[in-house]
């Protein structure tokens, strides 16, 4: 993951993965929302603020996340942070010393692999296969590893979701190894079908897991929210780290956010957005299907906001991404998301933010510039 | 500076430091930017955004602080933090590995201590004196120093001035070393007397300083904006480093901030405050002057939002401080801000969040408690 590959998640085009239907999102309601608190709270509230976060939103996320993904808190366990981002670099900065090693998926999220590279810890990839993480490789690569990035609701790019079997041996050498899991569930309020499978924290039974959740994709990316929920005992470390990093984030959005997740308007929203978000993915599997059958072996995820079509072993994906971008169509080649080469490449489609019509016109596109392949 | 001694700047009560007059700021106009841009503008800024703030909010920065403060830079050397804190985190962390020694002001700020701290640099306590920071004896002490952090306009805590000569000095070292300057300017806004002075940057011919700026004090701290300019060299590196740790800060309050910089309401609420914590000042000087004046030695402050009220040697500013707590009186003792034992103690009083007649009901209450010394 060079420098020049940082930037997929930011890069603009039809199949930008990460980025929510923004067209959709009720910043009517946000307006009013943050203009009542701007004028009636945020005076009051004056003084510099704990590192934790605003007591409100914190209350909200616990009982939120409780419902939503069967993640077993208190707000006491509840750190508010800039994103996912600020909880990954406060996690990895406060548990791991530099050169001490860490797990990474691979392919992986560029984010994680970035706080621990500016960390100085040691980056170790670790396969993804059909079942998710595999946990025996981790055990042979870096049994005494301090820490392990996962995405188990749904991995980030490849869509697999992690199997039980795979949770409790992960959970197991955690436990064994005396180390720490960090698991990012960035986008699993968008499940469309399978059952609905709660957070790996909660088949945590030795408070080994930090669960990582943002507010960029369930609402928006310029919100700049997430949070973490730390086990009893780290919370304590983990706020003295905080309070020299960033202090805590500023508190109007996090009023906001407070009310509009008591009031109902976020589970709303989710409900909306994930039938539309369904909608979009059966529309992508089938023109995928139907325009690049013969070329891409598509994995339908059951949840989330994006999707891979893996290419023939052989074929080179940054030059079908090329090809591509040449016919003015956007889409991520996953071995840039690599740290070490994988079997085979693939591109990677996000689907959330794009709409049916847009969807089929970049699918035509598309097939047509990788006939050159 | 032990943990307990951390919170001293979130303190409430009667001479909290740091602290502006909140009940001066128009909230209700800032309730009106931040829903007008919530509505209008944010739905079309959906995508994940540049490490170095709003485009907009940077030029606002830059034509102002030129103006107020005689920085001299572009745009593009800015990068919007979160506080003073996220600028002292990432400068520390971009600049210094780990073991690396770093000039602090003794006694000095605990927000850049802490930071020096949670990044593993080695903290060289430099002592303060009538002129500012010490150069002669940071050159003995650690001549190799990779940073020196300092508060040159209104050195916290003890409110000196640094003199021109010392300004000189410091710059000549980081040249020679070829290290680095933090300039903290946090409250130089509120400047009631002697020649305008302008920032520790404007003399830097070397490209050395990096400047820090923050709104907490002159708008709100729970808007947790704050900035840094780089010298162009150092820009490239530092948001390489904050992508992964922060990515950036909320672009409301940036798109709100810029729009209340362009529109004159910073400058307006400026002056006003200027003239405010002015007669503030005066008030506590004077009273502390007629109801202590034969306790307490007042270094009457040419700018800023709190003075030093110095005790006779050999007076131990935490039992007076004591004292004070007991009769409800809040009042931080400096020794509280320092690392390595200061000539004699003092007490820190913070005027600007407090009105004439409740500043006049505390002194009176501070004299009565300290009878008992």
């Amino acid at each position: 993951m060079p420098a020049s590959r940082r930037d997929a998640a930011s890069a603009d085009g039809s199949f930008a993965s990460g980025r929510p239907a923004l067209d959709q999102f009720p910043f009517d309601r946000w307006a009013r929302l943050v203009a009542r608190h701007a004028r009636q709270t945020l005076p009051g509230f004056g003084d510099y603020q704990h590192p934790a976060g605003h007591a409100a939103l914190r209350a909200a996320i616990a009982a939120h996340i409780g419902v939503a993904r069967g993640v077993r808190c208190t707000a006491d366990q509840i750190i508010v942070t800039a994103g996912a981002q600020g909880a990954f670099d406060l996690v990895v900065r406060t548990l791991l010393n530099p050169g001490e090693p860490a797990w990474l998926e691979n392919p992986g999220y560029f984010g994680a692999w970035g706080a621990l590279v500016v960390a100085d810890a040691r980056v170790m990839p670790i396969p993804v296969d059909e079942q998710g993480l595999d946990v025996a490789a981790g055990r042979r690569r870096s049994s005494n590893a301090r820490l392990a990035v996962t995405t188990p609701s749904h991995q980030f790019p490849t869509g697999v979701t992690m199997s039980l079997g795979r949770r409790l041996a992960l959970l197991d050498w955690a436990r064994q190894a005396d180390s720490w899991i960090l698991e990012d569930d960035y986008d699993s309020e968008f499940r469309f079908s399978g059952r609905p499978l709660e957070a790996l924290q909660s088949l945590d039974q030795a408070n080994r897991v930090i669960y990582v959740g943002s507010f960029s994709k369930v609402l928006f990316p310029t919100l700049r929210l997430g949070y973490l929920v730390a086990p009893p005992a780290l919370v304590g470390p983990l706020l003295a780290t905080r309070r020299y990093i960033d202090g805590y984030v500023p508190l109007l959005e996090q009023m906001a956010l407070a009310d509009f997740i008591r009031e109902g308007h976020l589970a709303r929203h989710v409900r909306r957005m994930r039938k539309l978000y369904h909608e979009r993915r059966d529309c992508l599997c089938f023109e995928l299907q139907a325009q690049l059958g013969d070329l891409l072996d598509v994995h339908v995820p059951e949840a989330g906001m994006q999707l891979v079509g893996w290419l023939p072993v052989g074929l080179d994906d940054q030059q079908a991404a090329g090809l591509a971008a040449r016919a003015g169509v956007k889409v991520a080649p996953i071995s840039q998301f690599a740290l070490e080469p994988l079997p085979r490449g693939g591109l990677l489609f996000g689907f959330a933010g794009t709409d049916v019509t847009e969807l089929q016109r970049s699918v035509r596109a598309l097939a047509d510039a990788l006939r050159k392949l």
